[in-house]
Formats: structure tokens, C-alpha cells, sequence
């Protein structure tokens, strides 16, 4: 590769500008799923699998993954072999994966809810009981690299809320040293199965022979993967959809430009569709970390990735003020928001929307993405509007308790009566009486 | 209608029967949203309301709810129309209504969640800030029923989450006495627009001239409702998709058959689609209530809806014990699941999957659908298994906050570097050295 040949353009943008709307709504611009031909690959994909079950799994996995096996129990990978892969990892790497293990349990064990009751005056009792999804499948991209970080992210709030069996899928087999299995193992996870895109989420949502329904599929995954989890939403739990991963920076122009080029460029590493946003108070200060990020591209190993993303997707706005700055961030959502301010908790009591905020300077957003404790696995493309950062929560639901004592029941059946008397349904009026 | 032909025909199942299993799933039988011409039929709304916003809108509520308007803001009824419709309700509905109101109210008002946060002892901070969504859709059905009760049940969680905006769409103009005007007057809606089915789905998701885009659409609908948010899920956040409603009762004999009979009876009187199921322990006792049933049948207002649903959809099954009976209705994972036993709370904890749980004889579900406090709005066609009630952490997201001191951003950066490293990221692993 001729590193000269390389350059770096990322757009600039001023909030004052008269086509900035325009400007910026063409970056953030984002596809559909339900319909087009992803989708359609996808739902024939999905029915072969409902239909011919593992012989449409295998069928799938050797056509798309290269991957060759006589059943799909062959590629399941058992409890007792992710625990060899882990004993088998390096003493320096094994320490980096349980501290990084040990810090997502704790952060997540915060967001673990119970079940909770109370009773009225008349002895009512009414509440919310609380319990784990019994079977769960998480999904662990691996076509490009392997993500064990992202195995912890996913298996371990599982876990805490107390989910009985975990079987985890990922797209390839054994490599690079069993990392991904290792950190299977030190999330808990019960089995895996070495399969991945669309035939994995239709395999795990209605079951197969080798491979047992589950009640939810987590976790991120390509354009098929994704695609494959909107269209089996509402048969199985569903976490989110994932896109192209994200950063947005507001910086006052405290932040070391070095410091801010490098974290702009960790995002745009990722891959060509990743978006790489800085948002700063003066011109001057975006002038330098430009021109750091100028000078640092060439050392970069993946630099070509980084350049094609940043020319693609990436993004260098000046506005006004950090009120500015914050009000575009919230029409951004961005999936990861990095406060690069003097002054970044008053700052970040005024975000409505962005899955997780990086507060300061010390705070990079790779550290999240490894070891500071709540999960990468982030709403992106927007979706921060409605959605939140992945945790317990998504493992666990609530189920209504309503115990009505004879009185209780005896006030609330007036009004029940009178209700489904004027939305005209009697029995309902009379299952009411029949308590009065 | 003549009454002398209605039959009753619900079948009847024995759980030690050698075909019982077959049986059973035959009557669980739920259809596929994600192909099929339904689909087809939502995807083309969806599009033609993304491209033309109004006008589409305008022309479907024209052929499916022929409802004439020169514009779709001729639809929108504002907030003083809604509390005019409130105050025109005649006094004791409108004391009905305030009761279900204020009672739903403090039940979700226990259902709020707050920011929380932590300091480690090197001075970095972790938490999770809660924020409400700022603009949602509540969709409550007209087709063939008004429904005041869907509409507090939807509104009052958003308001309670803090959401500044909620829009309600019906698909029908003001009727009966304005009651749905004057229940989302009560909830706090802030707008509601006369319009229904995919059309009003596809509005509220991607926003026309007059229709605002939100962050979610919340609430049941019918098939093509349905189909249409599964469709634009992922590209707003969607409650869940309901199918027809449901419950299952499980008695041990100690009930009065006579208020069996009319609870089963209350669930089928919905639709032809709803779902009645009986699990009892002696056979006895499921005669007693076939017997009032038969008996009580003819009485009912709504006998052929009845009728037509308990024999397409509805079951009697005896069981051999109360732990076969729970075992049972966790694999049916019942939107609604009553209680008829001496002993409910011991059972109840032994639940695993059911979007809300009515305990003892004087828990009536009908009590639960107007007034007792939860949200009628619950997972159907076993999506208990993952989904919760709808509630007030629907409409509140979730952000997570990482402020890593100079001293803790040192600690996870080794970590953050050597997992970087084994990814093969090695931008990440710069941008977290930088912090060493």
C-alpha cells in the first residue's frame, strides 16, 4: 500500500451555514430494512430454515461461512471445551479478559431489578414479579475479527439477571487462540454453536433439531444478521437493531487534539460504515485536531479502513456554544457520546439521546468498549431516541400481580361495570357484578 | 338470531391423553406477520405514506375508515377539544373513568425509574441516566369498539415516564359521547388524530406534514397495525405486537363455576380470535363450568362471538396436579393468567411466563382491563415468554455514564490496550494507551 497515495478528507460543517440541515441529514442518512433485496435474501433464508431446520443451517453455513460439518451438533462447542480454550490462553491475556469480566459484573449487577408488592388499605396486594428469560441466544459477530469483548458484553448481563441456559453463535470456528471461546466461558455461557448470519437468528428463534428456540436473540451483527432479527421481532425477543457503530465528540477545545484524533480515528477503525462525528466551539481547535489527524494516519495499521470511513461518514462541525453543541448531539443519537469538556457532568445532565455518554478527558471511549463496566452493545443509527444501552433489564421482564381482596374487588367492580357497560361488552359487565 | 342453534363446542383435552401434545399446539397455532400478503399489502402503505405523507394518509383513512377530509390536520383534535369531551361526559361515567385514571396512575407511578450512579474509590463514576422519551404515538383501537380504557392504559404510564409529547391516533371521529376524547383528556394527551390502521403506523413512525415523527408507537391494533409495526420497528421503538387476547384460567375446583364461566366468557366475548382456556384438576369441576356456560350462553349479548370464539380457539383441559397446571401455562405463556385456587400467592411465585397474573377468586381479569392499576396492555400469543406488561420504563430509556478518574482511566486502559491488541484494533489500543 502507498501511504502517500492516502488522504484525508472529512467534511466540515458550520452550524451558520444555509445548507448545514441539508448538509448534515445527508451524513446521517440511514437505510431501511424492511424491504429491498436484504430483505428479501433474508426471508427466504429464514423460511428454509423454519422449513428444513439444520439441513438449511449446514446448507447456509458452508455456502456463506466456507464452514463444513456432517450436522450442526458438530459445531456445537460444549461447556467443558470453552473452559479448556480459556485455561489454554496466555496468563497476561486471561488476566486482561477476567478483569474486564469482573468489571461488567459489577457495573451490571447495579441494574439486576425484584420483584416488588404492595398492599392497600382494603388487603389488596398488588405489585410486579420479576423474572429472567429461561433461554437466550446471543449473537457474536466474527466474519472480519473476533470479538471475545463482545462475548462479555452480552453473556454477562445475561447471566446476572439470572438467565438459566445461554447458548451463544458465532460465525466461525476455533481461531486466533480460542479468545472468543475463552471469554464464553468466562461469561457463563452454557453452549455455542460456531454458525452465524441470517440462518443462526432463524435457527435460535424457532428452533431447529440441534439447536433449541430461545425466548430472546441478542447482539449485533451484519446487514443479514440485522435484517434476520427485524423480521423474527415480535416470535422471539428482540435487543435492538444494529447498524454501523458510532462516535460523536463535543469538545470546548480543553481536549489534547492527539488524544481527540486517536478517538475519532478507534471508531473509524472499525469498518468503512463506522461515523466518526466532532462537534467543537472554535475553528481553530478542529484546525488542529485535523491536522494531528493528518499527521497520525500514516502510523495507523488499518489506516485505509480509517480513511475510507472518515471520507464516507465522518464529520467536523463548528458551532456556536456547547448549548449548540449539545442540541445537535441529541438530534444525532449517537450510539457513543464523548464529552471532551472542562466541565462534562453539567454538560451531560442536558443529553436527551445517546447510548452511553464518556464524561472528560480520561474517559475514551475504548475504554467502554472493553473493560469500564456497562455494555458496548449501544443503540445506534439514531434509535438512542427510543432505546437503551443493552443491560439486565432486556433479560428480565415483569409480569403484573393483581390480588383483589373481597372489598377491594368490590370498589373496583362498580367502576368495572360502569366501563364495560359504555364500551359495550356485558360479560365483561358481569364478571364485574358477580364480584360486587 | 335464533338462540335454540347456538352450540357450544369447546373442545376438551386430557393432559395424560397420548395426543394431547399435538392437540394443544393445533389450538396455540399463531400465524407469521413477516410474509404473506398482509405484509405485502402494510409494506406498500408504508412507502406510499413515507413518499407522499398526507395525501396516502388522507386516501387510505378514506378506503378503510371512510373518513372524508380535506387535510389530515382536519384530523387533529387539540387538548381543548379533548377536555371539552371530558367535561360533556355525563357525571357517573366521568366519576368511572377519573377512579380507572387515578388508580392506574399510582400503580405506574411505583414503576418509575431514576438515574443512579456510583464512585469507585480511585474517583471515577458509573451509572445509568433514565430519561424519558420526548415524543411517542399511542395507536388505541376503534375499528369495531370504543376503548377509553386502551387509551388511559397507554397514556397515563408515558405521562407518568415524563414523555412532553404523546399523540394518539383512533381511527374513528367522535362517537359515543366523545368517551375516548375524554379519557385521553385524562391522560394528558396532547394531540389525537382521527386516523387508524398501517397508515397511521406509518405516520407516527416517519412523520408527514401534519403527523410529527415520534420515538415510539405504543399500543394494539389489528392485523394490519400489527404487520405494521413489525415492520417499522428498529426504525422507532415499538411496544410489542399483540395478537388476539387471551387468558387462561387454572382452578383447583374451589371457584364458583358460575364466575368461571362468565370470566371464559369475557375473554371470548372480544373477538372470534380470543382465546379462553380452562386448566382445572377434576373433571368434576370442568363439568360444572361447561354446564354454566351452556346455561348462561343464551343471556349473553355478545352470544355468537362467544360461541364462535371458545369453539375455534377455547379449551377446557384437566390436569393431574396444580404444578402439572403451572408447568402448562408457562409453555402457553397466557397474556392473562387467573388464579382460581385456595392458595394463589404460593402459586403464583412457581410462574414463570404470563404478561399479568390475577390472583384468588376476586381478581376477575374484567377488573384488571378497566381499573385494578397495572396496564391491560400485556404480551400475547406467548411472547410472555420475553416481553413484559407495558409500563412506564417503555416510555424511559436508558443511557449508560462512564467519568473515569486520571487514576481509574490508567487502570483499565492496560486492560483496554492488551484486548485491543488481541482484536487486532489497534487505534483502540492507542487511543486507550493515551490514558496510560
Amino acid at each position: 500500500m502507498n501511504t502517500d497515495l492516502l488522504q484525508l478528507n472529512i467534511p466540515r460543517l458550520d452550524s451558520r451555514a444555509a445548507d448545514f440541515d441539508a448538509r448534515l441529514e445527508a451524513r446521517l442518512q440511514r437505510h431501511s430494512l424492511s424491504a429491498g433485496p436484504v430483505h428479501e435474501a433474508v426471508a427466504e433464508i429464514i423460511a428454509a430454515v423454519r422449513e428444513r431446520g439444520d439441513g438449511a443451517v449446514l446448507e447456509y453455513s458452508r455456502r456463506f461461512d466456507g464452514i463444513e460439518a456432517d450436522s450442526v451438533q458438530a459445531l456445537c462447542v460444549e461447556r467443558g471445551r470453552l473452559q479448556q480454550a480459556l485455561a489454554a490462553q496466555p496468563a497476561a491475556r486471561r488476566r486482561a479478559l477476567e478483569h474486564a469480566a469482573e468489571r461488567i459484573r459489577h457495573y451490571h449487577e447495579k441494574q439486576k431489578q425484584d420483584t416488588w408488592s404492595y398492599k392497600e388499605a382494603d388487603g389488596s396486594v398488588y405489585g410486579q414479579k420479576v423474572t429472567a428469560l429461561q433461554r437466550v441466544g446471543l449473537y457474536v459477530p466474527g466474519g472480519k475479527a473476533d470479538y471475545p469483548s463482545t462475548m462479555l458484553m452480552l453473556g454477562i448481563p445475561a447471566k446476572v439477571a439470572g438467565v438459566e441456559e445461554v447458548i451463544a453463535v458465532v460465525p466461525t470456528a476455533y481461531r486466533k487462540d480460542g479468545m472468543v471461546f475463552a471469554a464464553a466461558a468466562l461469561a457463563g455461557v452454557e453452549r455455542l454453536f460456531t454458525i452465524g448470519g441470517a440462518q443462526a437468528v432463524a435457527a435460535l428463534a424457532y428452533g431447529t433439531e440441534a439447536v433449541p428456540r430461545v425466548d430472546m436473540v441478542a447482539g449485533p451483527g451484519n446487514i443479514y444478521v440485522t435484517a434476520a432479527k427485524q423480521q423474527v421481532f415480535g416470535e422471539v425477543g428482540i435487543d435492538m437493531l444494529a447498524g454501523p457503530s458510532e462516535l460523536t465528540v463535543i469538545s470546548d477545545g480543553s481536549a489534547d487534539p492527539d488524544w481527540l484524533a486517536m478517538d475519532l480515528f478507534a471508531q473509524a477503525e472499525h469498518d468503512e460504515e463506522a461515523q466518526s462525528i466532532l462537534i467543537a466551539t472554535s475553528e481553530s481547535h478542529i484546525d488542529a485536531v485535523a491536522a494531528r489527524m493528518a499527521r497520525l494516519l500514516p502510523g495507523m495499521p488499518r489506516r485505509d479502513i480509517i480513511a475510507a470511513s472518515l471520507d464516507r461518514r465522518g464529520l467536523l462541525v463548528l458551532v456556536r456554544d456547547l448549548s449548540e453543541a449539545v442540541a445537535l448531539s441529541d438530534r444525532i443519537a449517537p450510539e457513543h457520546l464523548q464529552l471532551a469538556v472542562a466541565e462534562p457532568a453539567a454538560l451531560a445532565a442536558r443529553v436527551h439521546n445517546a447510548g452511553a455518554i464518556f464524561l472528560g478527558h480520561h474517559s475514551a471511549e475504548a475504554l467502554g468498549d472493553y473493560c469500564a463496566g456497562p455494555s458496548h452493545v449501544l443503540p445506534t443509527s439514531g434509535t438512542a431516541r427510543f432505546r437503551s444501552a443493552l443491560g439486565v433489564y432486556d433479560f428480565q421482564k415483569r409480569t403484573s400481580i393483581i390480588h383483589c381482596s373481597p372489598e377491594g374487588s368490590r370498589v373496583l367492580a362498580a367502576t368495572a361495570k360502569k366501563l364495560a357497560d359504555a364500551e359495550g361488552l356485558p360479560a365483561h359487565a358481569a364478571s364485574a357484578a358477580y364480584r360486587l
